[in-house]
């Protein structure tokens, strides 16, 4: 992936104090050098770490975690701001993900505050938002259609920074993007809606109208763009000409800002081993001989599922730092292997006790059951060794850490 | 498809009036003879077919129409509700969708009567809803824990009926599902989130509680079944030991459901040909002349796709009605092909009398950007008729129906 970036985009698409909107060329790649078809192979790509990183992100909010995203995209019509909302959030599980759309308010949202159905629509602890549309409207539409007087409008923009710094210190991540197409394109892409029977439903006459205050737009935005753009919650600007290199961006930011939350799976609060066993009371023998015997093949294939996932997070993090980085990220990753690889003894061993406690006949001999035993690793035949022999196991032993190498990967 | 089911499952698994939950059979496969590949091709196929059917829903949403769909799941612990929301409702656009779970009520909740939440969350027109859980746990939990008193609880199967009832009404088709699983897979289930480190998160020191209670649930969901299976939405019993099964019948459901409503792109209150006049005011030649160089490709290949999607409805809605129904319908599908060639060639004409007027040089001599005339069909040359010819076509033609066939259907 990193081959076909020359430049991290997260830092060339970002809007800083010299951006000039007007000579933004919204045709061009920010540092990609890829194709079309790169692109739809590389967002493909980063679905499965996309969809974990997100599983973990909702798990720690379940578990009591404060933290989640928020995806703010802004631009004109035919943007492509649903394509992103389509095609990225697409990407994940639709239970961990807010999506919300803001059209012109209801009644009853013109009596409040301009943030109070942003408030509401806010993501929970754990889950990914989007909006489409957002707060920044009320300093776009609301300025350009003089729905409000310049005093009104022009406080927003300080009332904006600093809710979003509330927002961002109470573990929210604010990820701003303006989709930005240019003028001609804009054109082409209404014409298609009025040229296709199955998009007019798209086009609305107001479009027109909109597309004729287009100066003031643009005017709008570069003031949003100077004055919202903060260390906290930086806006980035992408050239919108080409849907399917703003739909890369945004996974690529998405993927890049989940991997620096740094999430990993949640601790229960509650022991493995006593659950087990007050689950055990409940169980048939057969049953519980059944769960045993798939044990190892499941608990390995979510551990190299798991593990590959901090891999390629450790790979995207390090791979401009030095050598010592990357040895020390992967150094974790290797610990992290020792704990599922301990975690998993024991586990075999309490179900092969609990099994044994009530039907002996069903507990299965073979040794290979037990996974930190390098001598049951190496042992060539099955069923070479007493099922008891699990017991004395798992103890202070080093993780045979290539073991479950060849397990795999759940899709 | 149709070949792999010996019935349609909407018959099979609902519950009529002698079912009986105590001698159900949860590793059943309710009349589908396939096994895991083929339900997960089968979903896969469904994809396309569903996406469509969901953006003419949505389409319809927004264009004033009334209808939606809501899809209830039921279920104890571990049954896969969860995989339901995830894996059905992965295969449409996310924007179209209203997810929503229902915990343990909030104590604002629990101050307003139990249906104030749910009615609070139902879906917009044009969305497709998903209840993980629903007003059912006010005569499940409720009951079984004692919440309230039975005379309380048991007042509100009649409410429930007359409230659904005013929904479909109102223009909501209600799928109820329960995902049932036996007493043993749930006990291997619970034990694999206590084996795997990436899915204690979703285990609850609570759910041994649940268990605990389990005969008590099966009594109170057969109540439910029997009571709240109504001619306007009656009860479908899923049998869960099977996950990709039930996650297969959803989605049949589904494509079904929204076959039957017989979805088509709502027509727009305003004249394209008023409305591209107006946007090529604000295009340059140059666009213009990009834009319609692609509009015959564009405009056939979304033809060809949705007529496909009527094709594939046509085919699932009649395959058991006698010749005369299907060519009815087929006769519908050959109309639709007409209008929007004639459609096409109306846009056609009208954008090349728009360029010629702006630029005479930029318009194509090609004669057969002109789709409806069949004798420019039949031409074997390029550029061997004059641009102005194709002012006088697209009049009381008929379709040639075969014209676009060869068009790549859109992804």
């Amino acid at each position: 992936m990193a081959d076909l970036w020359t430049s991290d985009p997260r830092e060339t698409l970002r809007v800083g104090p010299d951006f000039d909107l007007a000579a933004f060329d919204r045709a061009s790649r920010g540092g990609f050098t890829g194709k079309k078809r790169d692109a739809e192979r590389l967002i493909a790509e980063r679905g499965a770490l996309l969809a974990e990183l997100q599983e973990r992100l909702y798990a720690n909010g379940r578990a009591g975690g404060t933290e989640n995203v928020l995806i703010i995209v802004q631009g004109l019509d035919t943007a492509g701001k649903g394509g992103i909302a389509r095609h990225v959030m697409g990407l994940v599980d639709p239970q961990g993900v807010a999506l919300r759309s803001f059209g012109v308010p209801t009644p009853e949202e013109r009596s409040h505050h301009y943030l109070w159905r942003i408030k509401k629509a806010l993501p929970k602890p754990g889950q990914i938002g989007l909006f489409d549309r957002s707060h920044y409207e009320d300093v776009l539409v609301v300025r350009v259609d003089e729905l409000v007087e310049p005093e009104v409008w022009s406080k927003r923009f300080d009332e904006i920074n600093k809710w979003e710094k509330s927002l961002v210190d109470s573990g929210t991540r604010i990820l701003k993007f303006a989709l930005m197409v240019s003028y001609q394109e804009q054109a082409k892409r209404l014409m298609e809606r009025l040229d296709r029977p199955d998009k007019r439903w798209k086009y609305s006459m107001s479009d027109l109208k909109t597309r004729a205050n287009w100066d003031a737009y643009q005017e709008a935005y570069s003031d949003v763009f100077r004055l919202t753009s903060t260390a906290h919650a930086p806006w980035h600007v992408l050239p919108a000409d080409t849907k399917w290199f703003s739909r890369l961006v945004v996974t690529e930011f998405l993927t890049r800002t989940l991997i620096e939350m740094d999430l990993q799976w949640p601790r229960p609060r509650w022991q493995p081993e006593a659950q087990r066993k007050r689950l055990v009371a409940t169980m048939t023998p057969q049953a519980l001989a059944e769960s045993l015997s798939e044990t190892k093949a499941t608990v390995l294939e979510a551990m190299e599922a798991s593990i590959d996932v901090n891999e390629d997070a450790a790979e995207l993090k390090t791979h401009r730092y030095d050598d010592l980085s990357r040895d020390a990220a992967f150094a974790a990753i290797e610990a992290k292997r020792a704990f599922w690889e301990n975690d998993l003894a024991t586990t075999l061993r309490q179900k092969r006790e609990l099994l044994q406690a009530l039907a002996p006949e069903l507990v299965p001999a073979d040794p290979s059951m037990n996974v930190s035993t390098p001598k049951a690793d190496k042992s060539a035949g099955k069923a070479s060794r007493s099922a008891g022999k699990g017991k004395s196991s798992g103890k202070g032993k080093k993780g045979s850490s290539k073991g479950g190498k060849k397990a795999k990967k759940s899709s």
